[in-house]
């Protein structure tokens, strides 16, 4: 498998980083995530354009135009020949002064296998839990998942598939995931501020401007307690049914099930137009 | 200069982690760094001991014991030749499953100059900005500096020295140390949870036992509005006196300067013995 490296397409088998990166020392990162569907990187502009603001965010240097990274990507998908996987772009803290200080960074992109929730978990739902945590610098796409990765074994102990995050009364999101509720009275809501706003509910609220309102707002915790349907939405989870948060439980109702159909259109108009 | 990367003695450019290692991917990884004073590692059972429960609580696998680490460290010690140096321990997630899972870590041991605080700061004290922030797992020593890192910027421009972390009403530490705070009724205060458990705190609360005691408790925010003095304790900001937070100016007091001849006294006593 090749991969991107400042710049250079090289073998992923030899590419490493120098032990006193900032990533490694301090966990100071950026990254974006996207996946090939048919081969054709789905909704790459708006993870370049949100690659490239969580750098100029997290204050870490890009020495390539996003037109010229996007032309080295499409070149590593030739490369490549993997038709249904993941790109993985990470920019590190570099090398600075004193272990602390921001130096130059580097660039990483990869290409990996992609692992779906199953087919099951698409029809019937899947349960969560819920932590309150709120991410540093939540807007921002940062490398740091301690808190989530942590949470890993109380999460399989529960019988789980994920976390969700609430942080002094409101519902933020989940680890790699945004969340969207349908209340007691039918309004469909996500939390609209301090989270990561995710390419997928980016795409979702758009797509979805004729049909439906997408209310992005305030979610205190205590809607959960009334929804009548709730779902997550990403990359990887496209749109994913919840059937139980903590001891709260879910069905799953007309408005996730049409939400599905929505953005299955959305990716197969994008492969169509791409 | 020579480093430990899994239990081997090498040059440290030739030193690199692979790049899915879940340090870089998703910032998850430990450490813990202790000084040389005169060639001697300064508390280096309190710092192993730590590291190795930092170790447990985030679930990273060492596959040395305590005494087998601490031999190479002395090894490392004696090929370096820098006897005013930083010693970095740094254990990583390592490499696993999905780029989420922990892996089998990486052991790194690095060894670095040191920066200390000016004698005019250590005489005269430096201004802190506070922060609302509670860190990931904060009695563990994680690599995640996100915040502290990103909050760079802001510190400079207020000409502060560091950032004091405060959440729902307490005060907790700085980026990299204690605080120490004696109140409007003498009292000396040190924040009890939530805060990463110093080695320079550690050694100063038993060191201080027979001279005067150290209040372990919680610490509301509003104690800063009234306080006498205030402190910082760090590796290497040893005992470092504070003079402003935010807008609250403190003078450099008795108390302050007391500890600091006992710190300094106990670290003599360390090395004499050692």
């Amino acid at each position: 498998m090749k991969c991107i490296i400042n710049g250079q397409i090289q073998d992923s088998s030899q590419v490493s980083l120098p032990i006193n990166d900032l990533a490694i020392l301090r966990g100071y990162g950026i990254f974006d995530f996207f996946r090939l569907s048919s081969g054709i990187p789905l909704f790459i502009d708006d993870h370049l354009e949100r690659f490239y603001q969580s750098a100029q965010i997290a204050r870490l240097e890009l020495i390539h135009s996003k037109d010229e990274l996007k032309d080295l990507i499409y070149q590593l998908i030739e490369i490549n020949h993997m038709p249904i996987s993941g790109i993985r772009m990470v920019l590190t803290g570099g090398t600075g002064a004193g272990a602390y200080a921001i130096g130059k960074s580097n660039l990483i992109v990869t290409q990996e296998p992609i692992i779906f929730p199953s087919e099951e978990m698409f029809a019937q739902g899947v349960k969560l839990i819920t932590h309150e945590y709120l991410r540093d610098i939540p807007h921002v796409k940062t490398i740091n998942y301690m808190t989530g990765i942590w949470l890993q074994n109380q999460i399989k102990e529960a019988g789980a598939f994920d976390v969700l995050y609430h942080h002094q009364g409101l519902v933020h999101e989940l680890t790699r995931s945004n969340i969207f509720i349908v209340n007691n009275t039918g309004e469909l809501l996500t939390p609209a501020n301090q989270v990561l706003h995710g390419i997928t509910r980016k795409q979702l609220i758009n797509g979805l401007k004729e049909e439906m309102e997408v209310v992005v707002t305030d979610v205190p915790i205590g809607v959960l307690n009334s929804a009548r349907e709730v779902f997550i939405t990403g990359t990887t989870k496209k749109v994913l049914p919840v059937n139980q948060i903590d001891n709260m439980h879910y069905s799953i109702g007309s408005v996730t099930k049409r939400i599905q159909e929505v953005f299955s259109d959305l990716e197969k108009a994008y492969l169509q137009n791409h």
